[in-house]
């Protein structure tokens, strides 16, 4: 039982809330009972796992927890990363929030078979803000890194001022759902690399824009929607 | 220019973090330049503007502001409430989350006509947190309050163990789309009052469920597409 705020491995979950130390370390902590259960059940290995009351005092592990005292659970795992593919992904360019990433794996792992490739600017996907809005989607379909040049198949990207709507577009699978930053889109020496864009209809008295995360999963969903056998 | 902070605008934009405090008086608090600019382009007049700078000592502001330093403007407003209406709305039950309550107050601004009405358990869409998630629609398209009973037209649950997919199930205008908590969706008595219930079909590898926000925002897309003239 660690009774000791110095212990080792208390002070390594400290650590890890830091970027940097996630960078170096290739590992990030998963807080509370249902991520690491959905962590076992995506059958991935913790490489350390404490529990509150049984290997560690519950005050304790509290205290390293970002979610605060009640934390019963946290394990640390190592960072995995997939390789871009599928019959329907996403691309994401510069979207900063780390809620929003986790929200758009979440989202994908429900509604398409290729996991988010996170390009250049995009918010890390292991942060405990991410991993949380994953819901541990991030453990059963680890996230992929490349820049939008490394990457084959059509992609499609969304864009307030395309001419057609997400309905209207035609692209050929595999396809490549690309998504920038929420108001400024994708770059544009990346917007006119794409092979299509679209628009997702929105009311003229409404906002200029949809949450990126919403616009994401929009999406996703009307994409799948048309490929056969797909959702 | 306020140089303290006993001033009696700066107690009450701090006693204004309250719920209790927002419910005695009718009044919410936006921060920051782009809300209080939304504010302004959806013509409504704010009860009190601070500016930092001009009005008030940065640092003062500063300390106020659920964001912290560098919270350019504050104002207060009086809290709106809309009539259940429009073609096509969303009704939520059991909603808890202020970010997810104020990112489908914004969805719905965006995909249709009417106002997201709340129900029992729903998160106060006038906390700083909803207001931002909002992104200013709770200004421009104040939510409603009202249980599901008192509420006419067509009620279609999202409900993932429902047979019909959304692009399947049959439903008149006007339609309100009725979502729960993440995990509960419905209460049961609610559920068997609805006229109709569909799904977002899912991958079977996936997780279990949507973001509720996500999903609230999919069946107005899905819905606003079907609608001859709606978005």
């Amino acid at each position: 039982m660690i009774t000791s705020s110095h212990n080792e491995k208390l002070k390594q979950i400290r650590k890890l809330r830091s970027h940097r130390e996630r960078e170096r370390s290739g590992l990030f902590v998963v807080e509370g009972e249902d991520l690491v259960a959905a962590a076992q059940a995506a059958q991935v290995e913790p490489e350390l796992v404490l529990v509150a009351g049984e290997d560690v005092e519950p005050e304790l592990l509290g205290a390293v927890s970002t979610l605060g005292s009640g934390t019963r659970v946290i394990g640390v795992y190592r960072q995995r990363w997939s390789q871009p593919g599928g019959q329907l992904s996403v691309y994401l360019h510069g979207v900063g929030d780390p809620g929003n990433v986790g929200t758009i794996v979440r989202a994908a792992h429900a509604l398409c078979d290729g996991p988010v490739v996170l390009g250049p600017g995009c918010a890390d996907p292991y942060s405990p803000k991410a991993v949380r809005a994953s819901m541990g989607s991030v453990l059963a379909r680890p996230p992929g890194r490349a820049s939008l040049g490394e990457l084959t198949g059509s992609k499609l990207a969304l864009d307030g001022r395309a001419d057609a709507t997400l309905a209207e577009v035609e692209v050929e699978p595999p396809v490549m759902i690309c998504v920038g930053a929420e108001r400024e889109g994708l770059p544009p020496e990346l917007s006119g690399t794409v092979d299509a864009s679209a628009r997702i209809p929105m009311r003229p008295d409404g906002p200029d824009s949809l949450n990126v995360a919403m616009a994401a999963t929009v999406a996703l969903y009307e994409l799948g929607r048309r490929m056969p056998g797909h959702g």
